[in-house]
């Protein structure tokens, strides 16, 4: 039976599924053939979208199959791929596969490039050791077009998902005789988003820590808010984008939110039910106190044997209310959350006695490596949050349990525009590791500021901790790839238009980290304006490809990071938090800034890395520009590989980030006539605040360092 | 009648009204010849007395006078001062009365000094001219001895109730033959305590703005909390201060705070009745928008007739609740508050619209000068907000009706630990002006750091604006002496028990601000503390009599203010308001700091003063050293009149701040076996939390200016 697909609401952007773009499908005729939950997900969307634009949709099997087809859905083996949340890799293959073309058609930067648009077959995928002639696995696909039939062939129902919107991401590319055979299977089994939602609105963060979208999708005022048509709306948005797991409440785990993991139950289970259509597993933060919080126990202490069969009692319940529960999502000795320190455990003991509970399910815990001191002392040099996670779990490898995964910020800080890759990333090849990235623009702003991330995380994906001919950190992160989300109940989903782009490029990225991000964001726009003329896609493109860079410039400088606004974390505070505990300094005085992070007179943060990295950044020689200042500390005066001093790049990234932000207000307007007008005035309207903060952060910035080096401006610009 | 004296709840400071305070007079024989409600307060207060130490309380008239009496307290004229609400200057008289002692007994700077402890006769009061053989007003009460009987002759109820607690204070010294006569009346007939309560909690304010006290005595989750007894004893307490006034909620008037002048005023009501026995009318803030947010009108312009007749209406409703209230208190155009501006009127013509609708009922409006724009450009150094009350309401001088008072903040800022007083209180000669203070330490530590503003509220009405030989401040403040409240819901009252000092020194100050604070502090220990050991004693004088000088140590220097935590306004940040839209910058740079605010070169602010002080702060070799940064801008290395240079004075006070306060907390440590232990343990906490933030002060402004002006401390002590 063909599920039905869900109503969007009223007044609620379609996003990068709007009908139009299922017009190819929908107007031909389809064959499927399997059975199962995700069949009729798929089957459902077929006969939605054939409804809407005269196709004919067929599975295999009923009586009156006679005609032919231009679509062939099929699951390679339709009798052992029928629970729907089984996405690992370990689920039953499709025998050979592979052979003819490359894995994935995104074209990464190390292939052919250039060749076609979307769904372009790219060079030899960085992945294709794992899937030119292996297994497709359970959410692998191949899609091929012989005899005038497009045919996708799936290792399991996910894949059939999966590979129906490839389909509609293909749109009419997909019925031309001239393609060739693609085969598609996920660098990594989990790709996920974070919810960083409360239950109950907090009074400090609000409804959605780090929220810039409105309220939760999921709860209001301490319960699910139960509109489910818009739950399955988002969940059919992060299938087509590849996402298959969700985690539904905030990793900072208050005292309502605790409750979920036990009485309220319930309330994750009906979520589970409206995301599970979509191939969506759902996972849950638990609070590590939560024996003593909740079980009435008087400790926490994870080898305390009480300890251990309350949480195998917990954990018993959540399989009796979902049976595909994902598992946990752990944030231990951080911030204020309690952890197996108290009890004077190393955070594997921690972890592994969740592994232990989930594992006879089949769960995972993710155990979140951001680990710090945030009361520390500003006149302490000698300490350095920067090395904080590398200090604590380096010395773990090999510890952690089969099922316990380390989910590990992308860069040692959090979440600036621009840090280095995080050295644990290299630093612990005996441990399943997952990265974990920000969709949600606490740093990049705040999603009122366009600020497309594709170019920052594929250059963290792309980066080898280990130096040349290494694995990549995408290659590492077995674990899976996971963003903190960037959506709420907003119209727009995310609150900014042009980050519904954030959102996609994540799972694109999460499925096939080796993609040229340029094409994913190709992508969106071909499938968010399927009608789109190529002038509004040009400019898209214009002012979202280098909104990261610009944002980058108008703002901390060089790689230090953190000079915003404490507490929100919006806009400019040069010495926001440089006399505060949180470890985020950058030392500017008359004479110089930055943080000295060399091993030979700094905090020996740079010696973390592996041999050719920790080299390079030893030096401020070699050190590259954008991270200069967070590795050395030098006069105003010195000067970048860039030929250009210090304080004089500072000057003019911040006049140019302007001059950018203004220049794309300026592109934006002039597309009016072609964007919805809701859509983009939406837009254009973020476009003024984005102007007028990145003014402020200009000026603040430039007058900041031009009263305390006295060093004018070479260009005699306006400073204050 | 008696009334029946408030119990005080359970586990609640008494602070200045212990019940051992009341044994002189408890343990003796009273004749009270009078009636009325407040008379019959006093009887309560002396029946309750006497039932705890075997004294006898009579009311003249009763059948069984019999016996000789210790004290007498009578009204001059009983007939005429039945109205507990009269405490207006115009109330009947008690001809002449004066003749052997001066006014009270608090010793002023210019009077004798030195001679005996509280109570002691001073020299000639600088309000002698309104006092000595002239009225004594239903407030001012006579105290003499003759013929071993202490009589209180009192100009009306109310000051027959103030003469009560003056017999209090003097204790075993009132029934001494050897005293001489004295005659108290205060120097100014409203003496109010503003409370910014909110009725509902404000989501980023909290119950009390800028409060330090736990919730609101009045008002908990929207509504009045009902706890009379407590609210009685708060009466009490201000009543033997000489309080004779509380505004009721916040002068920010929120939505819901906007219906207590209409549907709400049975609430005000019930807290006016709770006040009422000790003296103390009502007052209310109310929203200058009220007609549009209540009543439904499309205006709320002060000329249009529909507006005023609405406010006519609502003020007729306001007196049926409350037959003695005060009337209101107005923040207009302020910080966000609607104002006349928004309709091209005046303040004046705002301000005389509601005291239009007051005078039929005998109330008054207390407008507050304290509007500026807070939507500044830190670029612009041509504005002021220093400049802004003067600028808006020196014009208006003369236009204001006789029941509008210009409430004006002491200082041209906001509240900072040092400014000059404003130059408002010199420029409007023709125009009712009351002083407001602040009792709640926003600025001063927030009630965790010891600071008794005694000398600073002393030196601010002992300030002659026009110069030598011309009026006092207190002597301009016709319209009273305002304070915002400090106290809440906490059971000390003000959350750090010596805070109290703070209220009870304001109360007696606005009754005779000519009086020297160190008296009054004596006065405050001597109450809470009738059996202190004359070494706790000297160690409350040591550790408050230089907290507020130690504060201005060790936090912003030399009159610049602001470098406080923006928002909450606690703890140091040197740059937290430097490029904000407040209006309250330093302009640090590599060479210097400060404002200039000449005349000459800077903002004109200077010129606002009369001649002397114009020309005084004009220079800044003459301007007086802790003013210096407030008026100019200089070098680091420009010499102070005290020989030091501004940044060696920066670093020495910011050390010896620091040690102050590491002394104040020993010293207090060592008086822990004389105070009460919960007592002792909350002011010890306190200092803990004291010492801690005042490091922090020290270093991170050390640290700025030793980073920015690269001069090393001459003393070479550590700076980060």
């Amino acid at each position: 039976m063909p599920l039905t697909v869900p109503v969007l609401p009223e007044g609620i952007d379609p996003a990068w599924l709007p009908l139009e773009a299922f017009r190819p499908v929908g107007s031909r005729r389809t064959l499927i053939d399997g059975s199962g939950p995700l069949v009729d997900t798929v089957h459902g969307e077929l006969a939605h979208a054939c409804a809407q634009f005269g196709g004919e949709v067929i599975i295999r099997g009923r009586s009156d199959v006679s005609s032919s087809y231009d679509l062939v859905l099929r699951v390679a083996d339709v009798g052992d791929s029928g629970d729907s949340g089984d996405s690992s890799d370990s689920g039953p293959g499709l025998g050979v596969v592979g052979g003819h073309g490359g894995l994935d058609g995104l074209g990464g930067a190390g292939g052919t490039g250039g060749a076609g648009g979307p769904g372009a077959v790219g060079g030899p995928s960085a992945f294709g050791g794992r899937g030119d002639g292996g297994e497709l696995g359970a959410d692998g696909f191949v899609v091929e077009r012989t005899h005038g039939i497009t045919a996708v062939t799936a290792g399991g129902q996910p894949g059939l998902l999966y590979g129906l919107f490839h389909v509609v991401r293909l749109g009419e590319d997909a019925f031309r005789d001239t393609r060739t055979r693609e085969a598609h299977r996920p660098a990594t089994a989990l790709r996920m988003l974070d919810h960083w939602d409360n239950v109950a609105v907090h009074p400090v963060m609000g409804q959605v820590e780090r929220g810039y979208a409105g309220g939760s999708l999921f709860w209001r005022d301490g319960i699910a808010r139960g509109e489910w048509e818009r739950v399955r709306s988002y969940a059919r948005l992060l299938a087509a984008c590849g996402i298959n797991a969700v985690s539904v409440n905030n990793v900072n785990v208050h005292e309502t939110e605790a409750h979920l993991l036990t009485d309220w139950i319930g309330e994750v289970a009906d979520i589970a039910a409206a995301l599970r259509p979509y191939g969506i597993r759902t996972h849950l933060s638990v609070n590590f106190a939560a024996p003593v919080v909740l079980g009435g126990l008087s400790t926490a202490d994870p080898l305390d044997e009480a300890v251990r069969d309350w949480w195998a009692g917990a954990v018993r319940g959540v399989y009796s209310a979902i049976p595909d529960f994902g598992g946990f999502v752990v944030k231990a000795d951080s911030e204020g959350q309690p952890g197996p320190f108290t009890y004077g455990r190393s955070h594997a003991d921690g972890a592994n006695m969740l592994a232990e509970a989930l594992a006879p399910h089949g769960g995972t815990v993710h155990w979140r490596a951001f680990v710090y001191n945030h009361r520390q002392d500003w006149r302490d040099r000698s300490t350095d949050r920067a090395r904080a996670a590398y200090d604590h779990f380096a010395p773990l490898d090999g510890k952690f349990a089969d099922n316990a995964v380390l989910q590990v910020k992308h860069g040692p800080m959090d979440f600036q525009v621009r840090e280095p890759v995080s050295p644990v990333l290299g630093a612990l090849p005996r441990t399943r590791l997952a990265v974990e990235v920000q969709a949600t623009q606490e740093y990049t702003g705040q999603q009122r500021h366009a600020c497309w991330l594709g170019p920052m995380w594929s250059e963290v994906l792309r980066f080898r901790p280990e130096g040349e001919q290494r694995p990549r950190v995408a290659e590492l992160a077995g674990g899976g790839l996971v963003a903190v989300a960037n959506v709420g109940d907003d119209p727009f989903w995310t609150g900014h238009p042009l980050a519904q782009a954030n959102l996609y490029t994540f799972g694109r990225l999460a499925w096939h980290p080796d993609a040229d991000p340029h094409r994913i964001l190709d992508e969106w726009i071909a499938l968010t304006f399927p009608c789109a003329s190529e002038r509004l896609a040009a400019g898209l493109r214009a002012v979202l490809h280098g909104s990261w860079r610009t944002y980058e410039k108008y703002t901390a400088p060089l790689g230090v990071g953190f000079m915003v606004q404490p507490g929100h974390h919006y806009g400019p505070s040069v010495d926001g938090y440089e006399y505060s505990p949180w470890g985020t300094y950058h030392f500017a005085d008359r004479d110089g800034i930055g943080v000295d992070r060399s091993a030979a007179t700094g905090t020996g943060y740079a010696a973390q890395y592996a041999k050719p990295w920790a080299e390079l950044y030893e030096s401020a020689a070699s050190c590259p520009d954008e991270l200069l200042l967070f590795f050395h500390h030098v006069p105003y005066g010195h000067v970048l590989r860039s030929g250009k001093t210090v304080v004089q790049h500072i000057y003019d990234t911040h006049f140019e980030g302007v001059e950018e932000a203004e220049e794309a207000r300026r592109v934006w307007a002039g597309l009016a006539d072609l964007a919805e007008p809701a859509w983009h005035a939406r837009v254009a309207e973020r476009y003024d605040e984005q102007v007028r903060g990145a003014r402020e952060w200009r000026d603040q910035v430039n007058s900041y360092f031009l009263r305390k080096s006295g060093i004018p401006d070479g260009r005699g610009r306006t400073i204050y």
